[in-house]
């Protein structure tokens, strides 16, 4: 067997091992040759096909289209937008040569497509009449990476990023908010994430935004994953790519913009929020098998496999997504840690003592029930609740968690110790320099000003200078 | 209005023309900015997403499994296969710089994925257990057109990628069949394009491959558009990239590869298979809207807009895609032939009248039956059997126009004629060099030898040297 068959590291022991350990061995994604790319290995793109195909439903459902934009961007696009140019500068990747010859313009690999976008939009709007325009891309983009973990930061990702043109501030805003709340739920519903939603500050504002809303997850290291952002670009690109139409009243007016994303980031959010020390723990409802069924076929038993085969066809039935593993050279035993460590919700065990019995040994991912015998023929009306009752739990544990992780601090001790574990509610005075300041001592950011955060103002956590925003700020270290 | 009401070139008149101005003004494409790159609008993007998902379904329900790999890919990994790197070499992007440095090993932008793929084959293969591997990938490629053509040769395409890994040549070459069954399939029952299954010559096969398995269409002018290929690759990648097996003798030996795929070019064939002097007439099967309901409101009747929208919610309920035209500021005429124009198969038009009477005009897009009215309340029983018909019409239609244009000849002047307006079939020697003497003639190319080709021998129809392959080959200009 290639497979190695040991554990993965504990988690309390190396966080950072425990991950890279586990997304390899459950066979998620492998290392690309070139620097910070990654191979999205079968199992870890059904995952990110489950999630892209909810994600698209969702969007198409608010009034968006699918379309698709090229790869390649001229460099020149990139410097229209002063802000924009400037963030994403160091990150591109940039082709020189093409067809044999030097290129006269080199051109980019995109990092992200507002400016090509921005150029089409312009050329497709001329009316009132065609706002807004509700656009939405499937893709892969390039962002030189030169710390690169797998999945959540590879110099290659795939994502959605929606972009779209409105009337006014009024109608982008709300956009930009839908947008928002789509991942919120998303991320709540799907991935058993309990994320906070809010807006960043200026310092960590997307390049060329006037603001940019993001949802925050805790990891159970206690640091912060941002895994979704909604842009409010103002006028700005607007304003670069000369996207303009003609109000009802005949006056030319610039189109307010806005855009965002969500990306194959959420499989490292994943598993992060729900894996322990014996591998990942996947939320039924993204799960690329939701029940896996191990025959116990001692010298090879053709009914325990025909059974199997049988119940599984009945559990697909039911809309369960069941998965046999009929390997004939491995033991029952190696396939239980096998699948453990891959994160299957519920395990089913098949011998022919419990043939005979009409019944199937029930295992549940976490492990705290043991085993349950449950009759073979009322598993496809049981087990839908029975899932959806562990991806309830899951989102319950994480939401404790992180509750559990998140403290109030008016003290810099206090600041201090919170953010070493997990997340500080902290005021802060909201300038860039008070920032670099905490993150020079304490590795913390400003992760987010929580849209739900009561009213609040006084002195700045680490200055002491007048807080701004009105309310808290969630401090913490991030992905 | 920005449109362009006037109609199209005609096809007798000048086809290429026709094409470009019908891709443009459907709103199925733009121009990129980079040379010959393409901007996929939403009404040609969703044409795509809907014959994605059927092809995506038949590729799973055949045990293929999708994966993702690395768009950057080491220069060097290219050269690996002697033959491959000479084939795509002068169609390559280079990414010189990243990270705002000159890279020390440049990285192209793949052309296709064959390398990257060998490279994880090799390290995810030891024993005869680990095949077949089954794998597709949907991705963008990049392959410098110097003289592109909208969807048909652009410098960035979609597509699907598989690569498959076998124990044998016998069960790799039934996989390259397998997929080339697939393709033929959906070109016929999807696209409802007639195409011809059959080998290509060893002058026009994939660099790299030993066998490539193509289908072919022909265009409305006769030309051929090879629209999906299949390629049983031997042993020459797995050489290449040390893709080896333990056998259960406990020998190891080289896999037997394949590699198939099928591109957004399919949507210029679909055009170029079906459309007419009035624009695109899409194949139910993967049209955007399958019915457009235009309501006749002058003056605005709400009473119209409302049954408009409530017969579409009724039909949509009964599987059919409807989309209703409620642009106020156009009239019934302009949306009837934008709607032409863009090919959808079925125009209801409903007015005040009409929705006193129950019924609507029924209005087909080949026109041929003018306007019937049809109750409104057995549209949603009796529309999805009126786009099954259509559907069937088109694909006779397709049949009959290539039969007519596909002639079997024996003498030098037949094949000139005939290529000059459809397709010969021929006696050929199989040597390149007459081959590109045939090229260079007539700029007709070896199509394929089709599959289902009667035996036959006889004298080369240019050079008069004895026959290859024991049939007649397809000859023809092609895209």
């Amino acid at each position: 067997m290639a497979r190695d068959e040991r554990g993965v590291t504990a988690q309390s022991e190396d966080f950072a091992a425990w991950y890279n350990e586990v997304v390899f061995k459950a066979g998620l994604v492998d290392r690309g040759p070139a620097k910070g790319t990654m191979v999205i290995r079968p199992y870890g793109y059904r995952l990110w096909e489950l999630l892209q195909s909810e994600i698209d439903g969702r969007i198409k459902a608010t009034g968006h289209e699918n379309a698709y934009f090229p790869l390649l961007i001229p460099e020149s696009y990139l410097s229209r937008e002063a802000e924009h140019v400037e963030g994403f500068s160091p990150e591109l990747a940039v082709v020189t040569h093409a067809g044999g010859k030097e290129l006269e313009e080199a051109l980019v690999v995109r990092p992200t497509s507002e400016t090509i976008i921005g150029e089409m939009m312009a050329k497709w709007i001329s009316s009132h009449r065609d706002l807004p325009l509700l656009l939405n891309q499937w893709a892969n983009v390039v962002r030189w990476e030169l710390r690169p973990r797998m999945f959540l930061r590879t110099t290659e990702f795939l994502w959605q990023e929606g972009h779209t043109a409105h009337i006014d501030e009024g109608d982008a805003r709300r956009e930009t908010m839908l947008a928002l709340d789509l991942y919120h739920e998303v991320a709540r519903d799907l991935a058993a994430m309990p994320v906070v939603a809010g807006e960043k500050t200026p310092g960590e504002r997307f390049a060329g935004a006037v603001a940019t809303f993001t949802i925050e997850a805790m990891m159970r290291d206690g640091r912060a994953l941002q895994s979704g952002t909604s842009h409010y670009m103002g006028t700005n690109f607007a304003t670069a790519f000369d996207i303009r139409f003609t109000g009802e009243s005949g006056r030319e007016e610039l189109c307010h913009t806005t855009s965002w994303g969500m990306s194959t980031r959420m499989i490292g959010g994943i598993v992060m929020t729900h894996g322990d020390d014996k591998g990942l723990v996947f939320p039924p409802r993204l799960a690329p098998h939701q029940v896996v069924i191990v025959p116990i076929t001692r010298g090879g038993s053709a009914a325990v496999e025909e059974a199997a085969q049988q119940l599984a066809q009945r559990l697909r039935a039911a809309g369960v997504r069941t998965h046999v593993d009929a390997r004939p050279q491995l033991t029952p035993g190696f396939k239980y840690n096998d699948w453990e460590m891959r994160g299957v919700p519920i395990r089913l065990e098949l011998g022919p003592r419990d043939l005979e019995a009409g019944t199937a040994m029930m295992v549940k991912r976490l492990g705290d029930e043991g085993k349950q015998a449950v009759a073979i023929d009322s598993l496809p009306t049981v087990l839908p609740g029975i899932l959806d009752e562990f991806q309830e739990y899951l989102l319950a544990r994480a939401t404790k968690f992180r509750d559990e992780h998140t403290r109030v601090v008016d003290t810099w001790d206090e600041f201090a110790a919170a953010v070493s574990t997990g997340w500080a509610l902290a005021l802060h005075c909201g300038t860039p320099a008070c920032e670099d300041d905490i993150k020079a001592v304490t590795a913390a950011t400003p992760r987010c000003i929580p849209l739900e955060g009561d009213p609040t103002a006084g002195a700045c956590v680490r200055c002491g200078a007048a807080s701004a925003y009105g309310k808290r700020v969630i401090f913490g270290r991030a992905y």
